[in-house]
């Protein structure tokens, strides 16, 4: 998408350098940098990737009310580019001067380019998402699909999955205003049907979907279990999780069992990172590099 | 001198990566960030040196009065050390929480690191130029050695000869007040003769000497000819000149003519990026390999 808006596509010269940061709460043990910077030294490239922690009970004076601050500065300093998360990729929306029309579509914005014509706002978490499917599920029935949670990331993977061409999406979520307001956003941005359930719904609705993609945290190391009844799957199915820690869910693991196409988390992840260094570097990143770094992080202690 | 201060030794490791700026008036054109980054390359580092470069004219209301920000911005973002150059190498020294002593005899600071303890302000100006000294003549007399100029540069020459071992310092500059003043602080730290002088006992002076250091700016591409009567160079002397560009200044090449041992300017450019970068990755620098990468720099057009 970023071709939409004129960016330049030029790679970054390796002696130039690319300075880039990842600003929010808690961004502290994130991966992300140094699979950044793993890719940058990979291709010859000195990047650097800093993590920018607000702090979020406010009693070091920098939390996220400093965000207009950080960019300024961060520009100021030589940064190329931010990603930006929790609790900020709103908020970041009225400080820059352009909007990639997918980020403008999700209403938010994980990626922030610093360019010669001012700062531009893109979502590489959807791109990401879609980037990953394509990967690895390119081939399957995209005809009903199933999603589970609304949230933030719910948001980005629903618009994913309807420019990868689901027919129908059903939302489900335990809070059915959201399941409600998010259905019927996408549905009118795209011209095809979604619709919110409720969880009591999955029985009947996993009997006639394709796909399934769990965007709640349930199964997470700190979320453990599954998010609905897994003698429900089939081999039918393809299932993808958004969870990455661990990269084999409960969800992933039964899916398995029964015969399903699965994605696991760890693709969405290693998709946005991509996504990201693209838009940043000008260069290529090499997608199986990356997730081999991205299991040596994440299988580290 | 760093472990006067107790720094860590640790040296960075590959994965963390390494960010780290220049800050002064004009600096965008200095080959210092590329000559580190090329460094860090070759090493496997991915180094980053950013240069933030105030606007002498005030005009983009970000000058040198914003040094207290960039320092606090600097170290919120995740760099972990910045270089200083004019007009701030004082300015700066305020603003730290401790001082080598070294910089803190030269009063001047040009490299400040951010360390878990805190900000420490150091001088690598004046440890390049005993360095490059001790790579390239160290096998010198040192016993009298006259010194052109004692502004900020020739505060810290003035200092590294000391330290090199020079019997006699005689500081020479047209401002006599500059001369006397540099002379006397010196003389006090290292309890050995440093006197000033005028120009016009350059003749005499010239007679005596071991060795001569141009800390002048004479003989830069936009201040060409030569600091003295290049004909009262004799063999006998060793001549040093801190002027980069050209390399090869009208002082050197008589010099050289004359038979004496020679050291150009761009042996303290490279041994003051050489202690730099030594302090912030805490890894040796390739002497040799820096200097070609700067040859290069200094050749492209």
């Amino acid at each position: 998408m970023i071709r939409s808006l004129g960016l330049a596509t030029e790679p970054v010269h390796a002696s130039t350098g690319v300075l880039m940061g990842l600003v929010g709460e808690g961004v502290l043990p994130s991966l992300t940098p140094l699979l950044q910077m793993e890719e940058g030294r990979a291709q010859g490239l000195n990047l650097v990737d800093r993590a920018i922690d607000f702090d979020a009970s406010g009693s070091s004076g920098f939390g996220a009310e400093k965000l207009a601050d950080v960019l300024d500065w961060a520009e100021r300093l030589g940064f190329s580019a931010l990603n930006i998360t929790y609790p900020c990729k709103q908020a970041v929306i009225p400080l820059l001067d352009s909007l990639d029309p997918v980020a403008a579509a999700v209403g938010a914005v994980n990626t922030v380019l610093f360019t010669a014509d001012g700062r531009v706002g893109l979502n590489t978490d959807t791109t990401g998402f879609e980037r990953a499917f394509r990967a690895e599920l390119d081939d399957v029935r995209r005809g009903r699909v199933v999603q589970l949670a609304a949230g933030g990331a719910g948001a980005a993977v629903a618009d994913a999955l309807m420019r990868l061409g689901a027919e129908e999406l059903v939302i489900v979520d335990l809070d059915s205003d959201r399941a409600r307001s998010l259905a019927k956003s996408v549905s009118e941005r795209h011209g095809r049907a979604a619709v919110p359930a409720s969880p009591d719904d999955l029985a009947d609705l996993l009997r006639t979907v394709d796909g399934i993609v769990n965007c709640s945290p349930i199964g997470m190391h700190n979320h453990p279990g599954a998010p609905f009844d897994l003698t429900l799957l089939h081999a039918r199915h393809w299932v993808a999780d958004i969870v990455y820690r661990p990269l084999h869910t409960e969800l992933l693991r039964a899916a398995a069992a029964a015969g399903c196409r699965t994605m696991h988390g760890g693709h969405m992840a290693v998709g946005q990172a991509a996504d990201t260094f693209h838009l940043v570097t000008g260069r290529a990143p090499d997608l199986p590099r990356m997730h081999r770094h991205f299991e040596e992080l994440i299988a580290a202690p």
